[in-house]
């Protein structure tokens, strides 16, 4: 396992133990989150990112809200709520906050009848149970990737989908480490990821750990690197996918998933089924988080751009199904996805 | 005019004055150059950048070099190939930067029998000529490329093809300097360019100066703009254009082209008759210049990527001619470039 993003420390009194990303790749420190307003910087301001990793520091996060709470159910009830619906402020695209959120819900409502306490540990019990349900859909992702890789590929990916934005192996990085346990050679090109350069920072950081050769490309470079034919495949991971197989992910995705098809490279999607959001028609529904223009205009309190100018900065971008190979989730790969492939995977949830 | 981003000040004992674009937008500073290893390293360094500023540099430059050497016309004509030779090496893809030294070569060639005192004065006069023809060749593409804009356009580009890139008006910008100029209402989305940021520092400083509503985006945002249909066109300008219309430009440019099809909006290369190399068959044939990857992996001084990370640092990229909706240089706009429609442009220089 490349890191531990993001885990429980402790009982019933522990805290939520994260790595902050925004000090990497110059320092890996750890940050002991125990207020609901932490939780909420931390994933507002990207110390911990990633859709699944996002998900589960939520699922924590409302145990952390409700932890103190009075044992009258009222009161509790009350109070899970407003935890719920301060979480779910903190960023709007990854549907696995809302749908971690959702679970804990659903679970204190299913309990009506038992006192608080039992059911706050219930709720520390599902937030648990969504890290190591992740473990294991990472892993399942990683080897359900293996049919589209072969020994001595080049791939790209863009931004971090790896272990530091899963609680173990990653989405699409995880197709790169299992590759490397069945003993095949794969090397890496990392998209930069503009603004906040989660693949300069992370996806070079994590793989380099790992042993696995990666080249640091700027993002306005992978269009030459695809038109090269230096990489064999293109994996990504998505913040949300809608019914009919549209995938959001960082910005930056889209533009490589059109140039991937300009140049004949196959493009895959690699996400948990928390990421899928049946209710969405389609990606023109996926709510697009934009951020502040500071993010543009400095980097680390060094100016780039002169002061004053206008910034346009989405966070994400929604990539058609019809440019998408494959969606790789733990449980199949659904290759050419659109709304009928996809309905198997549709939850009974 | 929007800036003097290269003159010559004083007469034949004076000095090569360039604005340092590596400070900008912080500072605007300037370098008074009087050595040939001063203009190399301006040139290699991106103090001057832009292909036509490189031409006009790389004259002065040339000059420079020459203007102690000895009476004796072997001497001079040793040196004088000396000093092209290495201007030519400062950087391999802009074709201005040669076809400036051709042309000063050239003169002294055509005045066998002349003193070298006079020689030297027309190698000044002729840099002073490869300036004046940049700044109406400037004006000229800026009008002929109107018919290309309506009011109230918004139109994207890439890097910096303005002013800063010129001896005046600048390329690309000169399109909307002159719309201006003719009332009409046009602002531009500008995409940073990564890794050096002539985007992000130097095309929104010179719009902004300029009164121009301009909005900055990074590279990987270019195509959710396109696709959301914020821009009625995108203008660049390029380094070199090969007898079939391919244009190498600044790294991002291609994919932009990729996408303006994709998304229906035309891709205009704006670019004076000096960057045409009518001696390369195809895009395939131009030189592309790899950088250092210490511009990747950090930002003034600031680290942004692991230490010991691989780099792939291509400084430019082709767009093949079946992409670009027009060339526009001074003499013509040429819809659909392809050999034939830019035959009639080549010299018979």
């Amino acid at each position: 396992m490349p890191v531990e993003t993001v885990r429980w420390q402790g009982g019933l009194d522990g805290a939520l133990r994260i790595i902050d990303q925004r000090l990497l790749p110059a320092e890996l420190k750890y940050l002991e989150l125990r207020t609901v307003e932490e939780v909420f910087d931390a994933i507002q301001t990207l110390a911990v990112r990633g859709a699944p990793a996002i998900g589960i520091a939520a699922g924590y996060g409302a145990f952390i809200g409700i932890r103190d709470c009075t044992d009258d159910r009222g009161a509790f009830a009350g109070e899970l709520e407003k935890v719920c619906t301060r979480l779910a402020e903190s960023r709007p695209t990854a549907v696995n906050l809302f749908y971690a959120l959702d679970r804990v819900r659903a679970l204190a409502e299913s309990m009506p009848d038992s006192p608080v306490g039992e059911v706050k540990r219930a709720i520390l019990n599902e937030a648990d149970k969504i890290l190591e349900e992740d473990l294991e859909a990472c892993r399942r992702m990683g080897e359900n990737c293996q049919e589209f890789i072969e020994d001595g590929y080049a791939c790209m990916t863009n931004c971090n989908a790896g272990g530091l934005a899963t609680g173990g192996y990653g989405t699409a990085l995880a197709a790169f480490y299992v590759a490397k346990e069945q003993g095949k050679n794969v090397s890496v090109y990392s998209c930069e990821t503009r603004p906040l350069l989660q693949g300069a920072r992370l996806t070079t950081w994590e793989l380099m750990r790992e042993g696995i050769d990666v080249t640091l490309i700027c993002d306005n470079m992978a269009a030459t690197v695809l038109r090269q034919g230096k990489v064999k495949a293109v994996f990504v991971g998505a913040d949300r996918i809608a019914a009919n197989g549209d995938a959001a992910n960082k910005i930056g995705t889209y533009p490589i998933a059109v140039l991937a098809r300009e140049h004949g490279v196959p493009f895959y999607v690699v996400a948990p089924l928390s990421t899928f959001d049946f209710s969405l028609e389609s990606g023109d529904d996926i709510p697009i988080e934009e951020r502040a223009p500071q993010e543009v205009t400095s980097f680390r309190g060094v100016r780039s751009a002169p002061d004053g100018v206008a910034v346009f900065n989405p966070a994400f971008d929604v990539t058609p199904a019809s440019l998408i190979s494959a969606i790789v989730c733990e449980a199949a790969a659904v290759k050419k996805p659109d709304r009928t492939g996809l309905a198997a995977l549709a939850p009974v949830r």
